[in-house]
């Protein structure tokens, strides 16, 4: 993994002093703060930047998490780009959430009492960094997993501030990953020191959110990796799962080490409403099925499947690619080969930058002509679709 | 689901009075008790027994889990077989286990002092009992998930006590089953009321045994399943999970209600221990990759995977049996088409019934006969394997 490299700028932009911010859910902010950090130069033109959008537990900070993709001459090459990272509200790294003090100056914070947020509360706080650095559109918003969903969110609500939208491993949630989620946030509840969200921050659930940490872990791999990885091998402590009822197999101790090192870096109550958030993302109806939304969109559109993903399977990728290019999106679906499932976006990363690279090198077309292009050739889903 | 039928016999048989019942991972039990029932009658020369052995929360009461196969004229026809069930050691349904007396005669029950028990441990009480009804050999040895695994003990364990051994859903658990499996231990001993598995009966961790049982839910179902059950669809109770942080959609509902209907009939420490039995199946060496194992084998073996089962996907089942195979054991894989995940053995027990009676209607033959049969056609893993 390459030396990540360090932001040009990283800084708070704060909103909604004077007026609250309304959140999908019903409830509202005030104010929001956004920690954002960016790598190279806006232009003069303000026509270079990409929104780099990060999943459950990424932050500002693209450099950190894919090293890989961002850097001079690496895909997002910031000697001609000026890559943007925003830490999405809910979370714990430095954007409003449930961390951060309930009223300025006070020092209660949120808690349990942080509102739900959606993925469009989070993009919608965004658009609002972009109107504060005077980007009118981005050339391009990126990101997996839930950054996938902010990336496809600003397609449908901010259609002409995009100009390509990649996302890669997102989709709404099947029952399965609704079913998966409830569960880890069941384990943090579970815990005592939960106290109903109202833990004070040194004393949080960690063994709850641990727990819920490893449930997650077990969806963002593939069993092929797991094999491959651990086998039946006992853990490495020497701990014999033969015989001792606490015996351990090896991917029951790397799973612990996980959570282990997961809590002193991540807040319960941002997990939750993260976690919840996610839930709640489903753009146009029922799996997409509503045609509106769709319409709406006038970014060049790239959904990146991962092979062995069981969490978004890379088929309910491919589905809502086509349900996109029937309603007249320019959609292209692509296909990660990775074995470790889910996290092949940040695992596979050399990967994943040629497929997207490709992308990015294509012209983009207006949505006019997007919609005369798909109708011309509807079945080519996983085709080139560079212009002439 | 047809009318459970009522046993013949139930009842309690006791051993090991005298001396102590050593298992595997070394610790005793004295003396063991197993609860078993039986279902029509055993004839004159005894040679008419059945045994159907029980996943991990089912009990010697067959009819009462398996209804669709067992009565007159079903696949376990009461008129003709004398069908067995017993409970596993380590569980909570009248066998020796957590909740057991620890010395006899006195109040305090094993709880987390219980020791370590395997599958093959649970087949060699088994054994114990068969021999105290005077019962050399077995017609058939049959059963789904853990229930398969102790089918399968006792084809390499007892080659010359079983005819045939008929195991559905069963293989070694892979890295991705033990991680699923220590995450719902780890689920029960996060729970405070759990302490350290020393809790009185009837304050036990409720909350952390209900999630143990909703993970494995999870992976006992199938995403498919899900998502035809329950989509994105609310939970019926009114609950609204697009705007409340505690509103749940329909699949987290069901997980939370079958966490409830759970706990009051099965004890924690009985889960723990019978999880653990789980991971340690591996009857020959890692994966079924010792052959010695495999060549002790004499009965005619049934493996059957579940298509839609991804706890132990179809194509372990079937790698099972090609390794069965290869060391001339006279195996036959067959393929349930469910939808239900690793539950089709129960949910779909109709067409499991038809798979499974083909195989018995056909004739067996001995170890020799089939070391020779398996030569003359080694690739015909899913061929019928008639005997002229």
């Amino acid at each position: 993994m390459p030396e990540p490299i360090e932001p040009t700028v990283e800084t708070d932009f704060t909103f909604g002093h004077d007026e609250p911010f309304r959140l999908s859910g019903g409830g509202t902010l005030q104010p929001v703060t956004l920690r954002y950090a960016l790598y190279g130069n806006l232009n003069e033109a303000r026509d270079n930047a990409m929104l780099v959008c990060h999943a459950l537990s990424g932050s500002a900070r693209v450099g950190d998490w894919w090293p890989e993709l961002l850097g001079p001459g690496r895909l997002f090459d910031t000697t001609r780009y000026c890559v943007i990272g925003v830490n999405v509200i809910g979370s714990c790294y430095g954007s409003t959430g449930p961390l951060s003090e309930r009223h300025p100056g006070e020092k209660d914070s949120y808690g349990a009492a942080f509102p739900l947020v959606t993925i469009e509360d989070m993009v919608r706080s965004q658009a609002r960094l972009l109107d504060h650095l005077g980007i009118a559109r981005l050339k391009a918003v990126i990101g997996g997993s839930i950054g996938g969903m902010q990336a496809l969110s600003w397609a449908v609500d901010f259609p002409d501030r995009v100009e390509r939208c990649i996302a890669i491993g997102a989709a709404p949630l099947s029952a399965m990953a609704l079913a998966l989620n409830h569960l880890q946030r069941q384990a943090i509840r579970n815990d005592p020191a939960w106290l109903e969200g109202r833990y004070h921050m040194d004393q949080q659930p960690v063994a709850g959110l641990a727990l819920a940490r490893a449930i997650a872990l077990c969806s963002y791999k593939s069993s092929e990796l797991f094999d491959t990885r651990f086998a039946r091998r006992p853990d490495r402590s020497g701990e014999d799962p033969q015989t001792s009822l606490d015996g351990r197999y090896d991917v029951a101790g790397y799973l612990d080490y996980q959570g282990e090192i997961f809590t002193p870096r991540f807040d319960a109550n941002s997990y939750l409403v993260l976690s919840k958030a996610m839930d709640t993302f489903d753009p146009a109806g029922t799996y997409g099925a509503d045609s509106a939304a769709w319409r709406r969109i006038r970014a060049a559109l790239l959904l990146v499947g991962i092979s062995s993903d069981w969490l978004f399977p890379a088929s309910d990728v491919l589905a809502l690619a086509e349900r996109a290019r029937a309603q007249g999106v320019n959609a292209t679906y692509a296909e990660l080969e990775s074995s470790h499932g889910h996290d092949g976006f940040l695992a596979d990363a050399e990967a994943l930058a040629r497929i997207i690279e490709s992308h990015l090198e294509e012209e983009t077309f207006s949505g006019q002509e997007s919609e005369a292009r798909s109708q011309e050739s509807e079945d080519e889903v996983s085709g080139t679709l560079v212009l002439d």
